[in-house]
């Protein structure tokens, strides 16, 4: 084993490491069957029992009602940004975006193929460095679209708008499970699960049934939403191993007392580094305070020579993901569910010796 | 471990031991980066040399020209049944199609959507149990859509139709890299990974270039090919342990002395257990003989009483999957890559005891 390393980066993220060597000893014979849970059909006893599992503990542990549909598609997060218009707009209907960065703009880019788009509430004007807290809904949108946490910008919607009648559609793909949601206030809920879930491969589709009702007609069968809630996420073969991951997850966050436990965390985690920040002469946070996101921890240092110089010794010694997204330079260490409380500790110290040495 | 199991299944079939045996003893750290291949970003080196890597040695065993590109994507083949007609179909145009069973089936469902389609052949008249040798092609098709392999039917195709300037795409899922291949005759072709290359949740296309071109424009950015051609597979997350997978799977078939090692091996697998058929009183293929596929073996017992009690006394042997798709009946013996001779021999012993045993 080489030196250990914290995987800072934006995704694929790190996964609990009870998870990865439960994973591994089941590896080549899942529970005595002989085989492993990749070399099985989808349409086996075994599978169904993983697939049922992981569902009901996604119910349990983030309070999913019973009036909604937990699906696991494929495509990532990028995917849905399509999905979601050719399901629920037409070219006469409208939809509300909240334009909140990079993610945002990618997904109100796929919508305006589709229907027409109202732009809510942006914070362009900030360079997107905050969350707007005042939205502009129209009464006749078909729902409105946010997304919940920027992993490029590093802002995250503390509280979510009340949208009334209208479904309220989250792009939680950065901060799923991160922390308590009352699911009941949204329309639908997606997520890749390559940050809080599970491996890359996995999208997880959270729907109220009413709005599920409403998926246009005419769309490429794999496209619809009914397609996989009619055979619960098996209309073709899914990613089983990616979905058995998640269930693994499920169970450690269940054992760390759900997502109170998790968020408690989350909390520690993420309050330890700002503070860093917060008290430091040589780095500084670059997001609107009431806006932090509490997944990716977006920082600047005084020069970018310093930043670089900051990256390479970082890197140097196990901390590997620090650099922030191409577009915007900088610094990001990114703080996701299997991140241990340890690794952030030991980056603060880092940081700090670092600071102390470059003076 | 539990007693040994062969899986008969039609997919997710199983893995090579040898690739099992790498990917689990690599789990917790990929090569001395103290991560798992799941844990690190899809941008990073480690992940970029995994995806060049499966890349490269998929042109080399497959034989896929210069002027192909090479995309690892998502949905498996159900979705590729939408992307194709969307790309390069639409209301005034038409696109020919051979149907050959429920795969071809659902292709053409999904094509009428989009545009025309002509059925240029059908063994409909017989249930689908063979593969037509006549095809009535249309001067005007935008292109011809065969299904290579039929997992329910158990039939193959042994030659390819020859299209002269319209593209030829097939849905190799069930049979890719199974045998030698023109791959120069194709204008795209197109699988799931999970019976001969990897793990469910990876789609591998192979596209001619100058077809990719052709691409219609205004549709949502994931299902344009041009938009994973000009981010190599990399648009947006992909499914990175599966990737790693197929890079692992190929290195094995290179090991077998590349396709034609499988080949032969795949030859002697069928050659036995077909044998094992015309040879029986008790066993019978449904197949007409020149369409067997080498893939999926159907076949049927004098009645359906012995049929069940074949499943059930063979399940509990260690031989599982046996049972023929609930859409035909009988029973059905998947013989992918993974399997080994030894799996079949042993199968062959065991039908020749029940038939002795049941006579």
């Amino acid at each position: 084993m080489g030196v250990k390393k914290y995987n800072f980066y934006a995704g694929p993220a790190i996964l609990p490491q009870e998870v990865m060597k439960k994973a591994q000893a089941e590896l080549l014979d899942y529970q005595g069957i002989g085989l492993s849970i990749m070399e099985i059909s989808h349409r086996s006893k075994e599978f169904d029992a993983v697939i049922k599992s992981a569902e009901q503990k996604i119910r349990e542990i983030f309070g999913v009602p019973e009036n909604y549909w937990v699906l696991f598609l494929q495509g990532g997060a990028s995917l849905q940004f399509g999905m979601i218009p050719m399901n629920f707009l037409n070219k006469e209907s409208a939809a509300d975006y909240v334009h909140t960065g990079e993610w945002a703009g990618k997904a109100i880019k796929e919508a305006k193929l589709f229907g027409k788009v109202n732009i809510a509430a942006t914070s362009e004007d900030k360079k997107y460095n905050y969350i707007p807290d005042k939205f502009n809904f129209s009464s006749d949108a078909k729902y409105v679209h946010i997304t919940s946490n920027e992993t490029i910008g590093g802002i995250q919607f503390q509280n979510f708008p009340d949208t009334g009648n209208i479904p309220l559609i989250a792009d939680m793909s950065s901060d799923i499970f991160s922390r308590k949601i009352d699911v009941s206030k949204f329309g639908m809920i997606y997520a890749g699960a390559q940050k809080n879930i599970g491996p890359s491969g996995v999208t997880l589709v959270i729907i109220r049934k009413d709005l599920a009702e409403k998926c246009a007609s005419g769309l490429t069968t794999m496209l619809n939403y009914k397609t996989h809630i009619k055979e619960p996420s098996l209309y073709n073969t899914p990613p089983c191993f990616g979905i058995y991951i998640i269930k693994l997850v499920m169970e450690w966050i269940e054992k760390l007392g759900g997502i109170s436990g998790i968020e408690s965390i989350n909390n520690e985690k993420a309050a330890l580094l700002y503070k860093t920040l917060d008290t430091s002469s040589m780095y500084r946070g670059t997001t609107d305070k009431n806006s932090r996101s509490k997944m990716n921890i977006t920082f600047r240092l005084t020069t970018e020579q310093l930043e670089e110089k900051f990256i390479k010794e970082a890197t140097a010694a196990g901390f590997i993901g620090l650099k922030g997204h191409r577009s915007v330079g900088g610094c990001r260490a990114s703080l996701y569910n299997a991140m241990p409380l340890e690794g952030v500790k030991e980056l603060v110290k880092f940081m700090e010796k670092f600071e102390k040495e470059n003076k």
